[in-house]
This record gives C-alpha cells, structure tokens and sequence, in this order.
C-alpha cells in the first residue's frame, strides 16, 4: 500500500507517521511506499522499512495535487493547513491553502479516476472550529456548522466537499473533527487556547505557566494520543457504516479549567500546581467564551472512535509520550 | 439606489422585477437604475421610469464579476443557478456555475472595497436542498446541511461563503432558503418535482396532468408570490436583528398531495379535478421520498418573513398572478 500524507510535518502528522513505523500493519495493510509532503520538507521516520519519499511542496500550489495524485496513492491523509489565527489575519491566504488547497486535492483524485479507475480513500482532518456559538449544552451529531472564524468556514466547505466526491464515488472519505489537543507538546505559543496545555504541560518539566481565565472556563479535549488514533480507526473503518454523512465529531472530554488542574494535582503534586500563575486577561477570557465546551458524539463513538475519559489519562498520555513515562524529578 | 439582479431571466427574478417596477419604493429607495443580467439577455420590466440595463453574461466566466460589481451596485440579488438535475448530470459545469460563479462575485466585492469603501446588501436564493435525508419531523433552524445532491452541496458552500464575507465586514448579506415554488407557471417539465405543480395548474386551464405518486406524499411548498415577498423583505430587513448566522429556512407550507387536491376541488371544482390522470412512477416515488417535507421555520418568521398558510391561497396566488384573476371557462 502507498500512503500519501500531506501536512506531514505538523504535530499530528508527526505523530501518526511515528504509530505508523512502530506499528507497519496499523492500517490494515501493508505499506511499502510512504509519499510525505508539507510546505516544510517533513522527516521520514527512522524505523520505516519501506520506501519514504519527502517532499516540500504547498498543496495550494498549481501542479502539486496533480504530481501527488498521479503517483496514485491508496491512503491519503490531508492534515494540512494553516491555522485559525493566520487565517483570520489573512484572508486570501486562508482561502486559498484551506479551501483551495483541497478542493484541488479532491479534484485531482477526480480527474486521475478518469483515466482509470482510482477510488482512494481520503481522512481529512477537520475541526470543532466548524460550530460557532451559541451552542447548545451538548453539541450533538445535527447540529449545524455556523463557524465564526474564516478557519472554520474553510474547513466546513472542506467537509461539503469531502461528503459530495464521495457520494459521487471520486473518493471514499471521511472528515474528523478534532477536539482541541490537549497536552500540545513543544513550547507555548500565543494561541489563544494555548493555556489549556500550557499550564500542564510546564509545570510537568517544572516551569512556570500562565493562566489567563477563571478556573470554570469549559472546553472539549483528546490527547494526541487520541488524535492519532482517531485517524488510524478512520483509515480502517468500513465507510459503508458511515453513510453519506462523512464528518463526524470526535469523542473528547469536556472539562473545566479547574478539573485540569486537580489532576494535575492527583499525578503531579501540590509542586506542579504552585507554577500555575494567574494573569487574567479578559481578551483571552473572551475569544474562549465563545467555544463549544461539551458534544454529544455518540455517531463516532458507535462507530468505535475513542478518546481519554479521564484528564488523568490525557496528563498520562502526555507523560508517555513526550517525558519518557516519568515526570522529571 | 442602484440594483443588479443576477439571474434576471429565472421565473423568481422575473416576477421580482414585475414587482419592483409595480411598486417602485418596495426596495426602501428609489430605484433609479437596474442592471439586469443573466445567461440569456433579460428583458427590463416596461413600466420602470430609470435606467435599465440588460446583460448576457454568466456570472462563473472570467471578468464578468468584476465588471458588473465595478459599477457598485448598492443591492445585489444573486438568483443565478443551473438546476438540481442538470448539476448532477454534468458536475464541472454545476461547481463552475453554482459554487466558482458565487465565489467570484463575493470575492469581485471584496476586492472592490479595498479600492474605496463599499458594502452592498446581497441578498442569494439558496434552496432547502441543502438538506439531505434522513430528516426529523420538522428540520429546525438548528440542523445541519448534509446534502445528498452537488446543487445542494453548492448551495450549502455558497451560504458559508456569505456568512463569512458578511462577518468580515465585505458585504452585508442574507441567503433565503426557497421552499419548492408552487404554483410554477409556464409548461409541463421534466424535473422531478414538476408534478406538484403540474397537477394545479394544468387542470386550472383545462389540461390534464399527470399524477406520479400517491397522495400522501408530503412536501414543503410556497407561492411565487412568497417568494417575491421573502427577497423584498430580505432586501429592507435590518440584518444586525439577523446577527452572524445569515442563512434563513424561508417559511412555507406542509401538504400532503392529496391536500393539494382538495384545494383544488374547492377553488376550480370536480371538473378541475378530474383532469388528473393516475400514473405511479417508482422512480419519482422513491427520488421524491428523499426531499424534506416540513420546516420548523421559527427565525425567519420572528424576522417578518410569511408565506401562505392554506392551499386554497397558494392557487388563488396562481389566478391572480398567472390568470388575469380567475379560472378560464
């Protein structure tokens, strides 16, 4: 099997590339050919027996769908993007990397079928970012996508896109609407949902971190863990199951603010949560009110979609992942 | 004030210009210039005293956005689409007229205000075929748009793309979701929807008409009279009431066939009715049963939009528009 995973050098893409050497039957099939591709050269992973190509290319580009699809791949994961706050900065180049950039993904599977049959299937990472407020309590399976954001208005037409090609039969897809990852790894950045990692994840290796909201701020979490796993069970999944409804709201963990920091508690120590500072900033407090806190997922979870039902297992993850199983001392 | 109708050509674009011409202040302003355009060179209403200019041009060819937004039109009516059926048949042309020909009108107004401020009102026909089966009872104004058709999934993109230029402040818009428009006036068509309309206003002339399906068949309706009036109203409405989710579930009328029928009976009488002729068609049945059949239409009629409420209304609507005022004998 030839896997094509576009936006491979991002944190997801890294990670997924990483589950695929370790574990090579992981999405069902062999792979002998890995194509990886982002606008940054990625990094092919170490363990991998196949044949890994890397390219730096930007799908939004003429010409680069059509080079990546004629080598016609079985599996394509499009992960690539840019994200919310550059596209709100930016409003051409949001539109046309987040919207152009797939359509012209999809079209190129489309016209490559036409010269023999090619029928790939294609995981699309979407986003809660798709839903703006006001929300209901739980945002369940129907509700609709009013995003507030040019990020989310790209990735709704994306999953218009996605479902339509494949009823069409040019594809088999399906969208993944990501919760907000949560431990991010790396360093903080100025996102404004940054704080949700941050103030975790530097006070495991004993730096200080911000907390710019009140404690009973809610949002919707899955560790990176969950993340990849979400795009392994959506590469073997049979779509039959899934019907002409191909984006699905993954299953996540609503919490407060205060409940990621008593567990941080539980597993770290009083230690840990003394390097939370609080600076409210009441802009932060504001662009966060206006995210979904809670879903009902209960269509991906039928389908066996998966994710931490604790925050203890999402700090734990994190902890495996990224510390080598312990917090350092 | 002046005034672009894309689509000028269509029935709905006809009769609004009927109206605008009857009823010169019916947009709030004066009117003192129309330009109306469409694939086939649009006639002007006779009776209107500006300037009228007739264009024929499609919208999705290159150059033809930016030229007519460069005489910035105060109100834009974008009415201009290829129908459901032909969109599926032929899918270039159906994303190249419906989704690219939208984009470049929106993004034609953008790119002119960046020459001097300029914020039109657009006001777009879009359809309730952005909504897919299964459906409950009555779709919300809360439930998602799963197309099951490209000219749906077209017309599900355009209304994000419009809410997302409304929200960045580029034009000030609002999409009208039409119920199916009954009674259609003019001939017999093949589409599949035809014979809603066929069997009131053939026999209303004394022609007969073919019935396909069963008469507890249920489908969600509105006059071309309420159509007029949902696009005069979203013209004059104020949109901040509206708020940043522009997209509106018009108002209409659930009916059984048999309803219909018996509106008929006591409009036009037992003769009228015996010129429906019984011929199931499988094939319509089983497309007709996957089109939505009732509306919880709350928003849109909070903000004043109406529609008719009786069949009987909806025929009279036909007599007096397409009759001169009463059946012939």
């Amino acid at each position: 099997m030839h896997v094509l995973v576009i936006g491979a050098a991002g944190m997801v893409g890294r990670k997924l590339l990483d589950k695929i050497a370790a574990e090579p039957g992981a999405l069902g099939s062999d792979i002998d050919k890995l194509t990886l591709v982002d606008v940054f050269e990625p990094v092919a992973p170490a363990t991998f027996a196949g044949i890994a190509q890397t390219i730096a290319a930007d799908l939004s580009d003429p010409g680069v769908a059509d080079r990546l699809v004629a080598a016609r791949p079985d599996m394509i994961f499009h992960l690539a993007a840019i994200v919310s706050g550059e596209a709100e900065a930016d409003f051409e180049k949001g539109y046309k990397i987040n919207l152009d950039g797939t359509r012209w993904l999809f079209e190129a599977i489309r016209i490559e079928g036409q010269k023999a049959p090619y029928k790939p299937r294609v995981i699309f990472a979407s986003s809660i970012a798709v839903f703006g407020a006001p929300f209901p309590d739980k945002i369940g399976d129907e509700f609709f996508t009013t995003p507030l954001t040019s990020y989310g208005t790209q990735k709704a037409i994306s999953e218009l896109l996605l479902s339509d090609y494949s009823r069409r039969g040019f594809f088999d897809g399906i969208g993944i609407r990501l919760p907000t990852i949560c431990i991010r790894p790396g360093k903080p950045n100025k996102a404004a949902s940054g704080f949700f990692s941050n103030i975790l994840r530097e006070p495991l290796s004993g730096q200080e971190a911000i907390l710019p909201v009140d404690e009973n701020v809610r949002h919707w979490f899955a560790s990176p863990r969950s993340a990849v796993g979400f795009f392994i069970h959506a590469a073997t999944l049979d779509l039959e199951q899934v019907g002409p409804r191909r984006n699905l709201s993954m299953p996540g963990l609503s919490a407060l603010v205060g409940e990621e920091i008593a567990a941080l508690q539980r597993v770290a120590g009083d230690k840990a949560v003394k390097l939370i500072r609080r600076e409210p900033d009441a802009t932060i407090q504001k662009i966060v009110s206006g995210w979904a806190t809670d879903f009902d997922t209960s269509r991906a979870s039928k389908l066996g979609f998966k994710a931490e039902t604790a925050f203890d297992d999402i700090i734990k993850a994190h902890i495996d992942y990224e510390l080598g199983g312990k917090i350092p001392a």
